[in-house]
């Protein structure tokens, strides 16, 4: 065999590895919108058959044969990534053993009820031991995976967030926390609050300005569709990307500003470059530069002076007199400041101390520094630390989130990497597109959609994640630009 | 590696290919409903790679090793179907080369076009060529499948009627077109007229009595939804089953008849017994069984008197004057009778004639009695001689289907073979429930389904479809109790 012949053989294998993938994605988001529901039972057992097949796929020892033949300084750029990809996806397969593998996905399934159950009762106890079995097979998959020079959790990180290790996080988040900290505890001293809203929203209402505010982001409908999800996701790529949001009409920005995060999400992979479907290369490039497209999107922009100004007219037209009086008080509503429970719910001044605090608290378990034991009085502790207030139960404390149920460690610091990677990107931006704010306030995106497509969409997984921001921004990414857009931000809107 | 092991193993292989087979169920059923346009050609890919893998997995030789060491003696009834079907379905693909697998879906994929476009011109001669080739295909690939006694045609009858050969279809055919050739000659002799409908007919109102009509004939809706498709279709099995309708406000029976169309064949598919899902012997007995079922419902109790009786308030409710007086007029409507050049147009005396006559100029071709250049005089002179008129292009004649040009050989039989079975079975029904027209027009459906579903549904792959057949009514189908039927209606109808 050649080494052209085992490269040819190595991608059709891969090609059958993304379409199984692409295949289960729309099974997934089918049944998130569509599937009726006594429809469950079998659609388990159709993705757990496309999931085994995969996984077969992926530990094939042809995989080996091929990459031992393929000559790799014969290679152009892409197909190296190729290569590269192949092979650690390959190695990473085999790593696992076929019990672990099958311990996880079994305990994974009925943890998520479990938590369910004891989140609804706030009752961590009754959650713990499950917990405690996930740490310890994680941990254990973390230490079948790592390289000499990883940790577990650095060998968990790299589903999520390809080249990224614990201490590059923690050197990438050191200065965020305290600079968080000291402003959220200054804005909670400002005498200014926002207007409080005037509804009801109507959900039609909501649902048109939705759709216009996407395609003013640039989303294709032509490549994809907007329904409705408990709770909203993107899935998809290149030519089919599907958005849902939800809806109530006792507030419109759940629903509006959900649709703007997704819409984020979904023009980065509908962007993606479309000669490399199917192949590793022409994939995202990984959750912190995907979350960055979506707060992009969602904050920078969409929560921006400029974007109020285009949106007021909007919500005048949708809602009638919604509680704001002008573009500067809709500013403000979009920004409100306020300490809460739960991360999904938190502002640009909150969210990151969430995220960093799940970051430390999941690693210290990986580790074993942190017995499942101690979360919650640790969860509570760190909270009180970062937030001034203490949660007044589980629910909305150690209990609010469903990830490490799934099994997902190394996950949540991707949010924030995002934010990060986010503020660095608008950031530069603003110095190619220096009248950004009055394309913004006119509704054209344009030209921030086409910076963000030519330096972030169209690379696709070209590039490692930090090279691919560095590249973008001419420096290795830091949390210096988010810190001083938020204080900017924040100083300004809230006379500090 | 003991019997009970190799059946064990034989049973996971085929509960994959079963779910592959779901799993490309649910992405042909998004693909003709949801899909945003610019999907098409992943999805394409995806389901290439799925039938793929099946395809490998159908031929994999270690079901070869399986099946000699299943000690047959030793398995319940079940357990026996499930090996016959698993080792015919893996002698028929691995009779088929390789090549000509890759050959006809290669053709198959861009025959549709080739076929659209000369169907849009009129042209048969544009399409002839691209048919000759799929016929050589097709009569390569019924070569290779044949046993030592079948022809070609019948090899490829076995993939939608299992057990069937075109001497059997002849017979059953046999004294069927001489009795609708004279009973479609009477009735265009008769002076009775349906009343002209009088819309328009508002779609909305039309899917609310669509949804209601499919409620009463027992669709579960928990298992089930209902959507949009160009050409209705319904997909999907046991917990899962989505029905299709086409909706236009010049006139309601497209859209209703052919959602009791649908609901017949989906009920069917619901029923199916759960405890084989996954499972050859659960699966459906085949396409003139799925046939009947849609069938029975949409014209043995749909276009019954009673379900007139029924239908007429609603339709007055819905549509106000619609164009009929009373249940006997709307009875009429439903009744109409006219020679038409299209298939799917066709009323239940015409419709039949249609099928025999591709039936016959099918087998023709694949015998080689009949060059496809000689298709088009062929259908012509046939029509003339079955309808009394003669087709005025060949978008009107032998253009109409798609059927051949994706490759369905064998399949055209399997539409009058379900007329055929529904016709037996409701005749014998209706001496188990002798006060069925009562029940219909009293919207109450459940004893007709109820004993469909003992009979037919439940039973699911167990048998062979003649023998589901002949198990429910107690003798082999004939035509003689769908002739009796239509003699018995339309002479009274019509006046003849």
């Amino acid at each position: 065999m050649t080494s052209t012949d085992a490269y040819a053989a190595l991608m059709s294998h891969f090609r059958e590895i993304a379409a199984l993938g692409q295949a289960a994605m729309v099974l997934g988001w089918d049944q998130e919108t569509t599937m009726p529901e006594r429809g469950v039972t079998q659609r388990a057992e159709q993705l757990g058959v496309l999931e085994g097949i995969s996984h077969q796929k992926l530990t094939d020892p042809r995989i080996g044969d091929w990459l031992a033949v393929i000559d790799r300084a014969a290679l152009d750029p892409v197909q190296a990534k190729n290569v590269t990809e192949a092979e650690h996806r390959h190695h990473r397969a085999t790593r696992i053993p076929a019990r672990l593998a099958e311990e996880t996905a079994r305990l994974s399934a009925h943890a998520q009820g479990i938590w369910a159950d004891a989140r609804a009762r706030s009752d961590f106890a009754a959650y713990a031991p499950t917990l405690s079995q996930m740490v310890a097979l994680k941990r254990e998959a973390g230490q079948a995976l790592r390289d000499a020079d990883e940790s577990a959790y650095d060998a968990l990180i790299q589903d999520y967030e390809p080249g990224m290790s614990e201490r590059e996080l923690s050197r990438i988040f050191g200065d965020l926390r305290p600079a968080l900290a000291d402003l959220r505890a200054r804005i909670a001293d400002s005498p200014v609050k926002a207007p409080p809203l005037k509804g009801p929203f109507a959900k039609e209402a909501q649902i048109a300005l939705s759709r216009e505010l996407a395609t003013a982001f640039g989303y294709d409908w032509s490549a994809g569709r907007l329904d409705f999800a408990v709770h909203p996701f993107s899935s998809g790529n290149n030519g089919d990307v599907r958005i849902t949001t939800r809806v109530t009409e006792e507030e419109p920005f759940g629903c509006l500003y959900s649709t703007i995060h997704e819409v984020g999400h979904a023009v980065y992979s509908q962007n993606l470059d479309p000669a490399l479907m199917f192949q590793p290369a022409g994939e995202d490039a990984g959750m912190g530069v995907h979350e960055s497209q979506s707060r992009s999107f969602e904050n920078q922009i969409g929560r921006s002076r400029a974007f109020a100004e285009y949106l007021f007219p909007k919500m005048r037209d949708a809602f009638g007199d919604f509680g704001a009086a002008d573009p500067e008080a809709l500013y403000l509503q979009l920004n409100a400041v306020e300490t809460g429970f739960i991360r999904t719910e938190a502002d640009e001044v909150h969210y990151n101390l969430h995220v960093m605090m799940r970051f430390d608290l999941e690693r210290a378990l990986i580790s074993g520094d942190l017995d499942v034991a101690d979360l919650e009085a640790a969860w509570n502790d760190r909270f009180t630390a970062d937030f001034g207030v203490t949660p007044p139960d589980a629910r909305r404390g150690v209990l609010q989130d469903v990830h490490w149920a799934h099994g997902l460690f190394g996950y949540f610091p991707t949010y924030s990497l995002g934010n990060i990677y986010a503020g660095e990107l608008v950031a530069t931006l603003r110095q190619d597109i220096p009248d950004l704010d009055s394309q913004v306030a006119g509704g054209n995106m344009s030209h921030f959609v086409g910076w963000m497509k030519e330096k972030i969409h169209h690379p696709s997984r070209r590039y490692m994640p930090r090279d691919l921001i560095e590249r973008a921004v001419g420096h290795a990414p830091s949390s210096a630009p988010l810190v001083a857009y938020l204080e900017r931000k924040f100083t300004d809107l809230y006379d500090l």
